[in-house]
C-alpha cells in the first residue's frame, strides 16, 4: 500500500456574506431612499446610476455623484444626504424581506460546522434590523461600516470578517450581489461568488470575477456541492 | 469618369423608441408598484425578479409569476393585480423624470428630418403622462398596448410603429432598455440598440442582440454617427 502524500491540509473554507441584495431583499429600498435624498438637493441622478452604486462606500458614492452630475457638495450637504438616506431607508424597512433560502442557507452551514460571517458596507444602525429578518441572534458574526477604515470595494470588511473567524482570506468564499463585493473579494484574496438577487446581470458578475453565479441564497444552497461543500441539503 | 453603380437606394432609417427606461426614468416606479400589488395577494416575489419582467406583456408577466411562485391566480386576481399596479404607478408618477437627453434627442431627430415613433408595452392610461414629461404634443406617433394584439417580446408593437411611419421594419432602429425590446426588434426584423438606463447590464443587452449599447438618450445623441446618422449634434 502506498503511503499518503505529505502536505499541510488547508482549513475548511468559510463563507463571508454581503447583506443587502445577498441575504435580504433591500437593494431597491436603498435605491429609492437615495433618489429621494438626492432630490432634496435638486439632484436628478437617473435611478439606474444610483442602483449601480449600492453596496459601495458612501464616500465613493458621493465622489462618483460629483463627477457624474457636476454638482459641488459641502460637507453639510454630504452629511444631510447620508442622514436622509438612512431615514428614508429605515422608513421603508417594513417592506424588506429575507431573500429566499437565506435563513435556511445560514442554518445549514451552521448545522454542518461550516463557519460564516456577514460583512456589509452599511452602518450598524441601518443593517441591524436584518438580523431579526433572518432569525439570527444579536451576537451573529457581523462586520459593519462602523468597524473598518474603508468600505467596499476596499477589502477591509472582508479582511476583518476573515480575521473574526481566524481564517486566512484565501480560504474564504465571498458571496455578494454587486461588482463592488467581487472587487473587494479579489483584493482580499478570497474567492468571489455572485448572486443575481441584487439586480446585476450574470455576465457582469462573471466579468467582475465571480467563480459561480447563483440566482439567490436558495439556489446556492441547492448547488453548494459546486463549491466543495458536501451534503448541505 | 465612371458611371454611378445602379441599385435601388434604401430609405433613410427611422427610430422606434421604447418608453419606460428608454425615454423616461420610470422603471423603478413600475417595479415598486408591482411589488406592492403582489404583496396584496401575499405574493413575496424578490424585487429583482420583478425588475427583469418590466417591459414585457402583462400576460407573460403573470405566466412567469405563476411558474416562479407556484401560486394560482384567478381572472379576478389578475385583473386586481393589473389595476393595483396601474394605480400604484400613477400615484408615483410625480417622481418620474425624462431621461437625460431624451427630449433633445427626439428634437434633434425631428430637426434633421429623421422620423421616429414610440412603441410601448404600457397602456395609454399609464404612458400618456410621458408626452408632457418629454414636451411632446398629444399627436406624437405612439403605439401603445391598447392598439396591438400582443405586447413585447412579440414584434407587434414595432411592426405597428413601422407601419405608422410607412417604413419596412428592416429600415428601423429599435431603441430599448430591456432584453424584451431587443427580442421584439429581432422578430420584427429591425436593428436593436440598447440603453443602460433601465438597469440592465451592457453584456446582457449585447447578448440579446443589441448592435450598440449607450448609457442613455444623451449618450446616443452624442454618438449617433455610429448609427450612420450624420450631423445630429
Amino acid at each position: 500500500m502506498t503511503a499518503p502524500a505529505s502536505y499541510s491540509e488547508p482549513p475548511a473554507p468559510v463563507f463571508l456574506f454581503d447583506l443587502d441584495g445577498t441575504l435580504i431583499d433591500s437593494v431597491y429600498q436603498h435605491v429609492i431612499a437615495w433618489h429621494a435624498a438626492l432630490s432634496r438637493l435638486d439632484i436628478d441622478l437617473s435611478v439606474w446610476r444610483i442602483h449601480r452604486r449600492i453596496g459601495m462606500s458612501g464616500g465613493l458614492f458621493v465622489s462618483a455623484l460629483i463627477r457624474e452630475t457636476g454638482v459641488t457638495l459641502s460637507e453639510a450637504d454630504v452629511a444631510m444626504l447620508q442622514q436622509a438616506h438612512a431615514q428614508g431607508y429605515l422608513a421603508q424597512a417594513g417592506s424588506v424581506r429575507a431573500l429566499p433560502g437565506a435563513a435556511q442557507l445560514l442554518a445549514a452551514l451552521t448545522g454542518h460546522g461550516v463557519r460564516w460571517a456577514i460583512a456589509t458596507s452599511s452602518y450598524r444602525a441601518t443593517s441591524g434590523h436584518a438580523l431579526s429578518l433572518l432569525g439570527l441572534p444579536e451576537d451573529t458574526p457581523m462586520i459593519t461600516r462602523d468597524l473598518v477604515r474603508h468600505a467596499k470595494p476596499d477589502p477591509d470588511l472582508f479582511l476583518a470578517a476573515a480575521a473574526l473567524l481566524e481564517v486566512d482570506p484565501r480560504h474564504a468564499y465571498v458571496v455578494g450581489d454587486s461588482v463592488w463585493d467581487l472587487l473587494a473579494a479579489r483584493r482580499a484574496g478570497a474567492i468571489g461568488i455572485g448572486l443575481l438577487s441584487g439586480g446585476y446581470g450574470r455576465e457582469e458578475l462573471e466579468r467582475a470575477g465571480a467563480y459561480r453565479v447563483y440566482a439567490d441564497p436558495a439556489d446556492l444552497l441547492t448547488r453548494a456541492d459546486e463549491l466543495g461543500v458536501r451534503d448541505l441539503t
